[in-house]
């Protein structure tokens, strides 16, 4: 059988999903819970191999196993395994074929920012402190350019290898409620920190250091140098990853 | 001078509010922090003591000083010394008779439940997990009844010693939203855990544990035992504490 699994994950005390030799991560936890329930060791795969930090509301992972444990109560039984900061919220049986990460249709990533002077001491591993007011009209005009198909290379650190850079966004929002800004990236895929740098050029717009319509000669030149800082982890949520044949359950 | 500050802070790794002896306290903190600033040994005064694991975004304290430190800098010297999971939001001077628990006209405690059949991972330190769906139109009909003028004696847990339990409560709101269910209380005082007894019957009335209208007999026979559970302490956050001469800034 073939278990997909949706995860949530608290990714403060992990050094990301994918396994470390010498650190903890979201993966190795997954793995050693499904090992004590199933009795076997099985690989879990992952749609997005989210950084040290990167929290997940809707991460989707899939393992193949040969135990007899109902599908649906999957979830149930990791949860008695897994430490409360990692939650499996739905466990179901798909295709043998099905892959986690290759099928992935889209995935939602939200960047949280928190705007005051003084730092949030409830929401502080969860959101990007920034102290002074942004402009959030020129970060909403500016994301905007982000939309449709581009050669995102300016919007990717080095340390993973790619065949292309060329990616396409469906959606990049920018919404401020109260104290905070949130930024929606949807996409068919994305290059290793490119939310975090994008969520970190669009604050330099909002702070005025960097013009809004600068995106598209960014996006054209390909100089990560050129781009914005890398917004910290921390500030960075998984909210779903989309696959056909879905339901939409939003 | 006396001066007045507004606290956020994350209750999860603390004691309360209140200094122990063999256990950190948020007060210890706010004090150290004080010594660190002015140079002086000043007892900090909270207008409520909150419980081990309770959370606060608008907690008021005072203290006096000698110390020629600019009071509306005050805040963010405290906070060079404070850890980041208590933040000092606001601090100015107030006039010497300036008490923070005596002088609160009324208080708004919120306390938080998420309604799942899992646990969340990332909010597990903030709500109250609930697995199975409540009732929540009896909840807000049972709410009400706690409205106006009561002896509060069955909604108080043993451990304080107060003349009277005769309390004034001029909110009482149970709102869903997703998964979240928000119950918030405002009032002129609030007894040793009345708040969280208050939650905890409410969610008894939301399971169909007790009839929603069963709260007057309850507030007239004043017997703790016969009241709901006490609601675990890190679903609920004290929000904000009212003084006469405020302004309103919500």
């Amino acid at each position: 059988m073939n278990i997909r699994l949706t995860l949530e994950y608290d990714g403060t005390g992990y050094a990301g999903w994918q396994r470390q030799d010498n650190a903890m991560a979201v993966q190795q936890r997954v793995e050693e819970a499904v090992a004590a329930v199933t009795g076997e060791r099985a690989g879990v795969v992952a749609a997005g191999r989210t950084d040290a930090g990167v929290h997940a509301l809707g991460q989707v992972c899939h393992f193949h196993t040969g135990s007899a444990i109902p599908p649906e109560r999957t979830a149930f039984a990791l949860n008695t395994h897994l430490p409360p900061d990692i939650r499996v919220t739905e466990s179901r049986q798909v295709h043998d074929a099905f892959h986690a990460r290759y099928d992935a249709r889209s995935k939602h990533y939200r960047y949280t920012l928190f705007v005051r002077p003084v730092a949030p001491a409830l929401e502080r591993c969860r959101v990007w402190h920034i102290p002074v007011p942004l402009d959030t009209a020129a970060m909403a005009r500016s994301a905007a350019h982000f939309l449709g198909e581009h050669d995102f290379s300016a919007f990717m650190d080095s340390g993973s290898h790619v065949k292309s850079a060329v990616r396409t966004l469906t959606r990049a929002d920018v919404a401020a409620r109260g104290n905070y800004i949130t930024i929606d990236f949807e996409g068919t895929g994305f290059l290793y920190r490119m939310v975090r740098i994008m969520a970190g050029t669009l604050v330099e717009v909002g702070q005025s250091k960097r013009d809004a319509d600068s995106i598209p000669e960014l996006l054209r030149d390909g100089d990560r140098r050129q781009a914005g800082v890398t917004a910290p982890a921390h500030g960075l949520c998984l909210m779903r990853v989309y696959y056909d044949g879905d339901e939409l359950r939003d």
